[in-house]
């Protein structure tokens, strides 16, 4: 049995390397490039290929993979957007990709920024950088004295949860559908206007599925407390950023991160460093001393891009095998 | 009765005028400068005075409260290093200081500088800063897959013990004097190098007695893993600076914070920004992309100015009243 990958980073290769040893009946391939109908020969003689990336699979890439006679896709991602699934469905692809990665690296990433927020770090970073080593003024609020809404009680939520628990602050919670152990602890509100009203710290965990767009709207922030923290590392459509913009320049907003942008695509994840910014409003926030902006990274951990390269290679696998990975995409 | 106090900052402030609101019959009165003999006539007429500052409590100071018949003397720290014990005792002075205030403030400090360290958030924001906002190959780690070892399970250590078991990392623990209930979960290890040999992260609680001068020092640093993450909040005397920049050039200690330095005093709480700084190995330390250093500011929280500012006016009342505060120093 053999295995392509597209598009493996360094950071990638020793996870790769783990998983090839673990597997060593297997024969694996791999190339830095990324997937497209030029290079799919590449993955000849395979019987499916790993794949991530943001560049579409169009149905000239797919139809170049069918010619090779490989009709096995897993992604080491979740984003299926990029994929002509019409065209997967014509040539009999199955598709496979990996939802749950470590909710715990986007957890983590969250109430780090949460709590560098309320402790003002970067003011004092930039302080300590210039050599200004006086403390006052820049003093901190700490975890445990905040009321901390958590919106959406998923995979990454949860874990949220437990981290501002072990930091003793007061957690309430939201969601459509409540957890029934968490029920039982007592942490939900009844709404978001609850939720709203009484949290000095927000926290999203919420798909960005079209009900939920721009959520975190002029409306919806007028309803919160005044000096309000929000964190945002999960869609970047959940939030109207003008009004969020808006609420730092009042003071109504305190303080915010944010690890996703409703306009990423094409702006995260390229180096502008010598480049015209081409989104003012993003550069603008990237220079405030109450904002921390991350290119999408809350993911991108150790033990996350393990599990995205282990149970890609692993859905491989089974599909060769003629087997169902644990998550197949049903499309 | 009347409470005079000295070197009241501005975020200070608001703590000092909750407490004037819950003890209206208490007279109150304060200045912005620091206690010397020529001005320890502003406290004429008052029951006790209430202080904080590095500058030292001279004979000549003392004698000019105890010509005013001011024998009751609050610190709003912990610190009496600083106070000429000899005199105060010929002059018959009270004292008491606030010795636990906020263990929370210190201990989620210093998860916060351990959990950044992992991300590499300092190298991230510097990337973001300049527009550069592609995430490889600056990966994080996270903090639940750590061995984290705590040294010293006092007031802070077991704060920090809390916030890494809510981030699910796993916790091994030393002191000298275990703690029962942390003795039971199983905390602990036997010895520090059996802590040394297991931890990816070390942070430190113990105090700065004789006896830990330089507990982190090379031979020390040898029976860590490599790559530990070493953070000190707590004295700066616990470490053999040196030691643990050898060990940073080496690549052996992969990360390192501190907010506390065996020669702070004069360095830190000063700004240097337009003057030449004096400190090289600070200075070196500060532009690293894998330290983070603050200064002294750890204890730094809305929280802990509180009860630093009413558990020392609570003690004041004590004295004035001829009663004996929650906390005095014996001398
Ligand atoms: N920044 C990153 O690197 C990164 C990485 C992975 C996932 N994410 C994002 O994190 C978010 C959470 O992911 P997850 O794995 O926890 O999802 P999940 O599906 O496990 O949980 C989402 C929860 O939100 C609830 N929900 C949906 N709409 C709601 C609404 N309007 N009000 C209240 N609750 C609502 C659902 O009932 C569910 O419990 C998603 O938006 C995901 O895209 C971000
Ligand atoms: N950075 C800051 O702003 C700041 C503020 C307050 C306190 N601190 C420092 O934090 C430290 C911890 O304070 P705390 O209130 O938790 O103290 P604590 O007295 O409550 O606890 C200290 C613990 O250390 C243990 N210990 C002493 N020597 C030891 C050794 N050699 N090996 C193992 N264990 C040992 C003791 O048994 C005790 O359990 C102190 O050094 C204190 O000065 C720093």
């Amino acid at each position: 049995m053999k295995i392509f990958a597209y598009g493996i980073r360094d950071d990638e290769k020793p996870s790769l390397e783990d998983w090839k040893a673990e597997h060593s009946e297997i024969e694996v391939d791999y190339t830095q490039e990324l997937l497209t109908p030029d290079n799919a020969k590449l993955a000849a003689g395979s019987d499916g290929v790993v794949v991530y990336q943001q560049l579409d699979y169009t149905r000239e890439t797919l139809q170049a993979l069918a010619d090779e006679g490989i009709h096995n896709l897993s992604l080491r991602n979740v984003g299926i957007d990029n994929i002509d699934l019409d065209a997967a469905r014509e040539l009999n692809f199955n598709i496979s990709n990996v939802p749950v990665y470590s909710p715990n690296a986007i957890a983590e990433h969250s109430m780090i920024q949460l709590s560098r927020l309320l402790r003002r770090a970067k003011e004092l970073d930039a302080k300590v950088a210039k050599h200004d080593l006086r403390w006052a003024p820049t003093i901190g609020r700490e975890m445990r004295m905040q009321t901390v809404g958590v919106i959406g009680t998923g995979h990454i939520g949860r874990v949220a949860i437990n981290i501002l628990k072990g930091f003793g602050a007061k957690v309430i919670a939201y969601d459509k559908y409540p957890n029934p152990e968490l029920q039982a602890e007592g942490l939900y509100v009844d709404s978001l206007d609850e939720l709203y009203a009484q949290a000095d710290a927000i926290s999203l965990y919420v798909p960005g599925v079209p009900e939920n767009d721009k959520m975190i709207n002029a409306e919806a922030i007028a309803k919160m407390k005044d000096g309000v923290v929000i964190v945002n590392v999960s869609r970047g459509n959940l939030m109207d950023i003008d009004a969020i913009i808006d609420g730092l320049n009042s003071g109504k907003v305190s303080a915010f991160a944010m690890d996703v942008y409703a306009e990423e695509v094409g702006l995260f994840n390229v180096d502008w460093s010598n480049k015209e910014f081409p989104d003012p409003k993003i550069a603008d926030l990237i220079d405030r001393e109450n904002v921390l902006v991350t290119p999408h990274t809350a993911f991108y951990t150790t033990k996350a891009v393990k599990e995205m390269v282990h149970q890609s290679f692993d859905a491989a696998v089974k599909f060769a095998k003629g087997e169902t990975p644990a998550v197949v995409v049903k499309y």
